[in-house]
C-alpha cells in the first residue's frame, strides 16, 4: 500500500506551540528547505478534545491548509500519544502502574495503562474523528498512530492488566495443567489451582518465575500492540489506501518489532545514537538494517532524528558541521526513503526545549543548524533516483525479541551476558568486512543467504533449530555464540548436552559454564599460534566430529576447546566457546564467510560503505565517519558519481566527513574495492 | 528589634533527656563556660503535652528558673519541630507523602505534612501556651521557632498539599489559561481545563513539567513559611518586643531564604561544614556571608555546630585541638553575634548520641572539648567590642534560590552543571584576592557593590536583567558565568541568541552549546598566550562588541570565543563560555575587579582574612586554617593587637592553627597587606 | 535426641519436578552414589494441598515407598517453606510488606507474612497432616522444619507485624514508661503515652530510634522462631523422638541463631561460599565452626551446598575438580557428620535451573560432576569414624547477633565499621595461626578457653563485661577490638570514658573516636620498631595502667597509643585501638595466646588445618586449597594415614587439593607440625 514517489524530508511540526503568526513563518520556511512532509498532531489531543467529547477541530484545519498551500504533506498523527490531563482525572486508574504499586501521575506523557477500557474507547473516538474529518484533505500523506509506543510505559502491573495478562495466557495454554507444566510450577510449590491466582510479575520476595518473566514480556508487547491495532482498525475502514505507520525506537526492547512490524504499511524509526561516541553512526546502521528487515527490504522512514543535541541524556554532545549530513546519508545508504527531524521548531517551553530542532531558538538567520538542514533540503531532491534501490545482504544476523528476553532475566550463570552488546560486536564485526547485513528472526526464511550468524541463541525453538540445521545441511554457513541453545520456548533446559537441538549440527557437546570475574581473563590459543583474551565467559566443550581452531589456556579448562568447526552436510558450522574481542570475532567471520562464497573486503574503521542495487545497477555509498583521518580507497572503473555522473579517477581520498555516491551499471561487491 | 548587647554563648539544651541531679550541674558548668544563652525545649512536644490538650510545664518552669539564677538566658523554642507520637497516630494523614505515594512514619522527628490543618493548629495552640506561661519569664531572650525547618520534609507530595498546591497557583495565575501559557502545556498535550486536574510533581513516566517543578519548589518554600508565619504571628501578638528566628541550614536547597529572611528579626545559622575537608572553612565562610547578606548586613547568630564530630556522615571526623575556635573566630569576622552549639550536653540515647557536645559522654574534667569550650567562653567575652563592627564588602556574588531550582530541573544539556559547585568556585576565588563578599539577590539594589560576578544566572528575570544592565551603564563590572540568561521566570525560553536579555551588555549572542563528556577536556588559549583546560562545558558564541581575552582550542569551536570582555556605557561585562579551573577563573576576576577599582591581594590558600568595620575603625581577622603551613604576614603599621591593645611587628608569622585580630584606627584595606 | 550412627551423604530431593520414569533412575543412582539421605517435599506444598483443606499424599507414599527399598532415609520437610498460590489469594494479608509498604506478590518463594494467624494454622495443619500420615514410616530420619528462615523475608512491616510488635515489647518492658526510658524518647519527642502509637520503624524523614530499630531486629528474630515452634510443637507431639533441625544459612544478619539453636536437635548449615574467592574456604570453614559452636561443639550436617555453580550471584563460578572434596573434607574436620547437596537433580525449569545438581542436566553419564559425587560417596564411607570426634578448641572469638545489629545501626561515627569484615579478619588471622576456634556469644560460660578475642563488642552487657572480668582476673586472655563497650544492651551510652564497664580491666580509657576517611590512613609505630598503616578508626586512649604496645604517627592522635597490653587480675587484656592489617592482627593475636599458653604453629595461606579429638586419639585434617602452591610439613612420628592406617613419611607433600589424614594415637598440637 506504501509506495514512495519522491524521497521524504521533513519533520514533526507542533503548531499548538507557537502563535498563528509564526506558522505563516513556518510554512514559508518549510519551502525553503525543501520540507514535503510534517508530522502534525502528535500531542494535540488535549488541543483537538479540551472536554471529554468536545472537539475543536479549528485550528488544526487551518495548519492543515497552509501546508497544502505550500506543498507540505501531512503524515497526521492520530493524537493518542499523550492523553490529556482530564482523562487521567476522570479515570484515575487508567494511570500505569509498577512493579512496586506506584500509581504514575500526570506532568510527563504517555500517562496510560495500555489495558483500561475506557482509555481504548476514547482514543478509537478520537481516531474515528480525526480519520473523518481529514480523510478526504488533499494534504493526508499517511497515518503516524500514537508516538514512539513502549518509550516509557512497555509494561503496566495493575490489576487490569492482571486480568488481560490472565486471559492472554488461557489463550495460549488452554488449561491451567499446561501453564503449569509450561512454567515448571514443581519448583517453589508455585503450582497455580485457578487462574485467579496468577499475576504479573510485581515485586517478590526473591526471582519470579522466569517462564511467568518470559509470558509477561510478551504479554505487554501484544497488549501494547492491541492498541495499535485498535487505531488502524479505525483508520483502515475510513481511510483503505492511506498507509499507516508508528515510529519504531530501534532496539527498543519492550517490544517485539518482529511481531508488529508485520501490522504496518510502511516501517519508520526514531534514532538517536549519541554524537558523542565514535561509533554511533554503527549504531545508528544496525537499527536501519533491523528496520530494513522487518519488512524484508522494504524501504523505511527515518521519522525522527536530531538536528544536533538531545536534551535526555546526562550529558548531550552536539551534532559538528557536516555530522548530520553524513547521517542522513547513512540512512539512505542503508534504505531509507524519507529524512525526518524532531522536530521542525525547537520549543521554547516544556521538557523537550533543549532538543535542537530544525529551526532554533537562535532563529534560522543565524543559525548553523538552519543552513546545513535547508542545504540537505535541496541536495535529497538531487538523489531521488535513490528510492528505487535495494539493498541486498548476503548475510543474516539472527535477531528475535523472545531470545533478548529470556537471556536477560535474573538467575542466569553470569549477569554480564547481555544481548545487545554481544549483537553489536558481531555486527560491527561483519560492517568492517564491508558486508551489507539483514537481522532475521531465526525462524524466518533463511534460504537468500549464504551465511548466518547468531551472537547468541540462548533460546531455541525447534522450529528455529530445525531451519538451521537444514540451512548448513543445504549448505550454508552457520556461526553460533556460546550459551546458545540453553533453552526452549517455555525456558525450559534442553536436557542432555548444550545446545542439544544443534549438537550433531556443531558436532559438539558443553557440559557446563565458567563465567569470568569482572577483571578475570581467559586465555584463547588459535591453531596459527597467535594468542588473544577472552572476558564474561568460558565452556567445557567436548568435540564430536567438530575440529579446534582455538583452545583455553589456563586453569582447568586449558586444552578444551574454545572456537571449533564443523562439516556438517553440505555446509560448516562455527562456534564460539567465548567472549572474544571484536578482531578476533571479525577474522573468524571472516573465515566463515569467505568459505561461504561472501566476498568480503576488510574496511579501516570510522567509513560506512553500502552496496545498493537497482536490477544490474549498483550504487556505492561511502561515507567517512572519523572526524580526524582521511581515507584513500581504489574503486573499480566505470563508476560515475552519483547524481553528477562525472567519471571520477579510480583512486579517491575521503577526507574526514566526506560523502561519496558512486554509480555503476553493473553490479559490484565491496570486495573489489581497496582501501589505503 | 534586635539588638546586640553582648556576644552570646551557648548551645542547644535538652534537659529531658537528663534526671534533675544534673540539671543542677549543667547551671553550674555553664556559668564556668561563660554560656549566656541556651536554645531551650526544641524537641520538648511530647513533654509539655503528653496527651492532645493536657500540657505539663512544671519541668520547665524549674528549667528556666533554674537557668536564671545561674545567669543563663534562654532563647525558648515553640517546641513544635517534632510533634509527638500520638498526633501522627491521632491524625494520620498528617504524615509526609512522598513522590511515590510513601507515607512516612514515626521513629524519627520532622513528621508532619506542612499543609495539615490540624498539625497547624495544634502548633499554634502549643505556641500560645508556651508565649502565654513565659513571655514576662526573666530569662526569656529570644523566640526559637521551630527547628530546621525543611531538613527532612522540604516537600510533601499528598493530596492535601496538592490542594494547598492548586489555591497557591490559583492565587498567582488568576486562570487556567495564564497558567497554561506559562507551562507550556501545548508540549505534551499538557493542557489543564480544570484546576483539579493539576497535581504536585509526582513519579511520573517522565519527566515533569519544568515549569510545574519549578512551581512547586516555590510553593512548598512558601507553603513551610506559612508553618513559620502561623507561630510567629502568635508570638507578636503575646510578645511583640521579643526578637525571633528560626536556625536555617546554609544552603538548604529547599527554602528559599531570601524570602524567609525578611520575617525574621535575625537570622541565625546551623553551620556543619567536613572538619575532614580541607576547604570547609571556605564553606563554612560562604555560609556566614550568605546570612549576613540575607538581612543587608545586620549581624547574626551562629545557633548550631559541633564542638567535635556530627554522627550523620558516612564518616565523621573530629575537630582537631583548637580548630573549634578557628571556626568560632572566622564566624565573628563574618559577621556573627553569637557563638552557638548543637549541643550542651552529648545524649546518651537516640540517634545524635555519636553528636559531640560541650560537655562530652567522658564528663567535663577529662575531656578536651570541654576544656576548649570552657576557654573559649572565657575569650569571647574579651571580645565584646566586635558586635558593633560592619563587614562591608565591595562585591556582590548573585545568588538566587528560583535560578537554583531552575537550572537543576532536569532535561538540560548537561547534568553536571550544578549551581552549588559553580557558586562555591567563584567564591572560593574571590575569597583568595582578600575581598569581602556579598551574596546577593539579582533583582536587589546593587548600588552598593563595585563589581558584580555571577557564577551563572539561567534564569533570569527581564527585572533583573535591567538591574544589571544599568548597573554596568552606570560604570559597574559584571562578570558573568556561561548557560545564562536562558529562562524567564516561567522556564521558557528568552528567544533569539542567548542570553537574549543581556546580549547587547555583554557584546556577543550564543548560538548553541556544547557540553562536554565527563572525560572530555577543552582547550582555553588566552590572549597572552598561557593554556588552560576547561571541562563540563562549552559554547559557540558570536561576537558583537566584545573582544575574545580567551578561545577554544579544539574541535568544532577552535578559535570561537571562550571568554571575552565588553566596555558598555560606563562599565564592563566579562562573559565566560565555559567552566574554567578556580585560578583561570580568580585571575579573571582579579582582572575584572581591578579594573572596577576594587584593591585585591591575592593570597595564600588555607588564611581567611577579613576586614570588619566600625565607622572608621577596622579590625583586620588573620585566621590560619592550614593544619601544616605557617605563613608570614607583612601588616600596615598603626595596628594593636585585638582585644590586648599591644604594639605589633609589621612582620607577624601565623603559625597553623593562628588566630590574629588587629586593631586600627582607620580604614585599612585587605590589600595594603603583604604575604610571604 | 539426635545421634549419628553413619555419616550422612545425600541432598535435596524434588521428585515433583520430574515425571515417574525419573524417580526409578534417581533411586538407583542415589544407590550408585552411596546416598543415604536426601530432604524431601521442601517445596512440596501446593503438590500436597492443591486445594485448601484437599490432601494429596500419593505421590509421597510411592517417594518415600521407593528411597526406603533402596536404603536411602528421608530427612522429611515440613513442606511450609513456600505456601502454594492458593494462600496469598485467599489471604491477601498474608503477603509480606516491605517499609515502604511495598506489598509483595506471589511468583518467587516465601511468601508469607511471619504474624499471619490463618497462615500459621494452615501450617500447622499440615505438619499435622504430614506427621501423622509418616510418623511411621521406615524411611523417616529426620525432620527438616521449613526451609532456610528468613533468607527473602527476615523482616516483615505489616500492621499483623506491629501489633505483634507491641506485645512483644509489652512483654518485656511491662509499662510504657520503661519503654520510653529504654529508648531514650525524650530525644526528638519521641515520648509514647499509648501502646499503640508504636510503629516498626517504617521509612522515617530520617534515622528512627536506634533502640526501636534494635528492638524490631530481636522482635523480628524471635517472630520467626515462633513459625518454627509452632511446626516443632507438633512433630515433639506426634514423632517424640525423631530429631528436628531446621537449615541456618551462616551468618544470616536477620536471625539471632544463638537463640534458635537451643530449640533444635542438630543444627544443620546451607553454605555458599563464592568459588571465585580464594578464601572462601576460609569463609566456609567460619561457618562450620560457628554452627559447631552454637550447640556447645555438638556435630553438626552440611545440609546444603553446591556440587558446582549456583545460580544467584551476580557471576557464578564453578567449582573446579577436587574442589567439592576439599570442601566436603573441610566440613568434616571442622564436625560435620553430614554431607548433603542442593540438589539432587538440576532442575530444567524455574529459577535455579542453573544451580548445579549431583546430577546435572547433560545426565550422569557425561557428568564429571557426576564422578566427583558419586566417588565421595563411596569415600565418605571410609570415614565413619569421624562421627566420633570432637573438635575441641582453646580460644574463643566472640560472636553475638544483637552486637552485630547494633553496631551496624545507622548515625555511627562512621559507617566502614561492620561487624563480619571484622570478624572475618580476626577468624583468617586465628586460623593462619594453626588454632582451632569456637565462635562464642560473649555471655556464655568461658571457664574452657584459654584466650577470648574479641574483633568488636560495641554492645557489651553488664553480664558480659562481668564475664570477660571474670575471665581475665582468673588468668584469661582478652583482646578486645576498637569502639567496644559503647552502649548497653538498650543502644544507651556507658557514660564516663569508654569502655566504660571493661576500663579497668584493660588499663584505660578512651576520651573520642577519630574515624579514617576512606582513602585516608594512620600510622602505626610499634614498640620493636616497625611500622604499619591503620585505617577506618582510630582513637584517643589514655593509659591507666595498661603500657603501649604501639602508638599512632599522625595528626592529633601522634604518640598516643593504638595497641596495649594490660596485666590484670592472673590474666592479661588486649585492646585494639585502630584497625590492623590482618598479618598485624596475627602477630598480635599470636603474642596473646603464647602468653596464654596457647600453642600456635603460623601456616602458610591456602592450607586448612585443623586437629579433631576422640579421648586420646587425634586426627589432623591437612587440606591444601590453593590451587597452584604445594607445601611441605613435617609431622611428628607415629601418625598413620587415615582411614588407610599406613605408616607415613615425617616429611608430606601437599599438592594442591591435596587431602590428608593421619590419626595419632595419642593428643596432637598443631604446634608440633613445621610447614615449609
Amino acid at each position: 500500500m506504501f509506495e514512495i514517489r519522491e524521497l521524504i524530508y521533513g519533520g514533526d511540526y507542533n503548531p499548538e506551540q507557537w502563535p498563528r503568526e509564526v506558522w505563516r513563518e513556518d510554512a514559508r520556511l518549510m519551502r525553503e528547505a525543501g520540507v514535503n512532509l510534517v508530522s502534525l498532531g502528535i500531542f494535540s489531543w488535549a488541543w483537538l478534545e479540551p472536554r471529554e467529547g468536545q472537539f475543536e477541530f479549528g485550528w488544526l484545519d487551518e495548519v492543515m491548509d497552509l501546508l497544502h498551500a505550500h506543498g507540505v504533506g501531512v503524515n497526521l498523527a492520530t493524537a493518542t500519544a499523550s492523553p490529556p490531563p482530564w482523562l487521567s482525572a476522570r479515570y484515575p486508574d487508567s494511570k500505569p502502574l509498577t512493579d512496586t504499586g506506584v500509581r504514575l501521575e500526570v506532568g510527563g506523557r504517555q500517562l496510560y495503562c495500555p489495558s483500561h477500557p475506557q482509555f481504548r474507547a476514547l482514543a478509537r473516538r478520537l481516531v474515528r474523528e480525526i480519520a473523518t474529518r481529514y480523510r478526504e484533505h488533499p494534504a493526508l500523506r499517511m497515518w503516524h498512530v500514537n508516538n514512539e509506543f513502549g518509550c516509557h510505559i512497555d509494561t503496566c502491573y495493575c490489576d487490569l492488566c492482571a486480568g488481560r495478562f490472565r486471559a492472554w495466557l488461557r489463550a495460549k495454554y488452554g488449561n491451567l495443567e499446561s501453564l503449569n507444566e509450561a512454567w515448571g510450577t514443581a519448583f517453589w510449590s508455585q503450582r497455580y489451582g485457578d487462574w485467579d491466582e496468577i499475576q504479573p510479575p510485581r515485586k517478590a520476595p526473591t526471582y519470579a518465575n522466569p517462564a511467568q518473566q518470559l509470558d509477561w514480556r510478551r504479554f505487554s508487547s501484544d497488549n501494547i500492540l492491541e492498541l495499535y491495532q485498535n487505531e488502524v482498525e479505525v483508520l483502515r475502514e475510513l481511510t483503505p489506501t492511506v498507509p499507516v505507520t508508528t515510529n519504531f525506537l530501534g532496539f527498543l526492547r519492550g517490544l517485539d518489532y518482529v511481531r508488529w512490524a508485520r501490522e504496518e504499511d510502511v516501517v519508520s524509526l526514531d534514532a538517536y545514537p549519541d554524537p558523542s561516541q565514535p561509533r554511533s553512526y554503527l549504531e545508528a546502521a544496525m537499527q536501519f538494517d533491523l528496520v530494513r528487515s522487518l519488512r524484508g527490504g522494504q524501504r523505511w522512514i527515518l521519522m525522527e532524528q536530531a538536528t544536533g543535541a538531545v536534551n535526555w541524556r546526562a550529558r548531550n554532545a552536539i551534532k559538528r558541521p557536516g555530522v548530520a549530513r553524513l547521517f542522513n546519508h547513512l540512512a539512505l545508504a542503508h534504505g531509507a526513503s524519507g529524512i525526518m527531524f524532531f522536530q521542525w521548531r525547537a520549543s521554547k517551553a516544556g521538557a523537550e526545549k533543549f532538543h535542537s530542532g530544525m529551526v532554533q531558538h537562535v532563529g534560522p538567520e543565524r543559525s548553523r543548524i538552519w543552513r546545513e538542514t535547508r542545504d540537505f533540503g535541496a541536495e535529497l531532491k538531487t538523489l531521488a533516483d535513490l528510492s528505487g534501490f535495494e539493498v541486498p545482504a548476503p548475510v543474516a544476523l539472527l535477531f528475535d525479541w523472545e531470545n533478548w528476553w529470556a537471556l536477560e532475566i535474573d538467575s542466569k550463570p553470569s549477569e554480564d551476558v547481555r544481548m545487545m552488546p554481544l549483537a553489536f560486536k558481531w555486527y560491527a564485526a561483519l560492517r568492517r568486512l564491508g558486508v551489507n547485513v539483514d537481522l532475521v528472526h531465526p525462524e524466518a526464511d533463511l534460504s537468500a543467504y549464504r551465511a548466518v550468524v547468531a551472537p547468541n541463541q540462548y533460546l531455541l525453538t525447534e522450529r528455529a533449530a530445525h531451519k538451521l540445521r537444514a540451512f548448513v545441511q543445504g549448505g550454508g554457513s552457520l556461526t553460533l555464540g556460546f550459551f546458545s541453545g540453553i533453552v526452549n520456548a517455555f525456558e525450559q533446559i534442553q536436557l542432555g548436552g548444550y545446545p542439544a537441538l544443534l549438537s550433531d549440527v556443531l558436532g559438539l557437546w558443553v557440559e557446563e559454564w565458567a563465567p569470568l570475574q569482572p577483571e578475570e581473563r581467559q586465555q584463547v590459543r588459535f591453531a596459527d599460534g597467535h594468542e588473544s583474551e577472552a572476558a564474561i565467559w568460558s565452556e567445557v566443550v567436548h568435540l564430536e566430529g567438530a575440529e579446534a581452531l582455538a583452545t583455553f589456556g589456563r586453569d582447568y579448562l586449558a586444552g578444551g576447546p574454545a572456537v571449533t568447526r564443523h562439516a556438517f552436510g553440505q555446509g560448516r558450522a562455527y562456534y564460539l566457546a567465548t567472549d572474544l574481542p571484536e578482531d578476533e570475532v571479525r577474522d573468524l567471520l571472516r573465515r566463515a564467510l569467505e568459505e561461504a562464497g561472501v566476498a568480503v573486503a576488510p574496511l579501516p574503521g570510522g567509513l560506512d560503505v553500502t552496496v545498493s542495487r537497482r536490477g544490474d545497477e549498483s550504487v556505492l555509498h561511502l561515507l567517512n565517519f572519523d572526524a580526524e583521518r582521511s581515507f584513500s580507497v581504489r574503486v573499480p572503473p566505470g563508476g560515475r558519481s552519483f547524481p553528477e555522473g562525472a567519471e571520477l579517477a579510480e583512486e579517491l581520498r575521503l577526507e574526514p566527513g566526506a560523502v561519496r555516491l558512486i554509480r555503476y551499471s553493473g553490479p559490484l561487491e565491496v570486495s573489489q574495492l581497496r582501501f589505503g
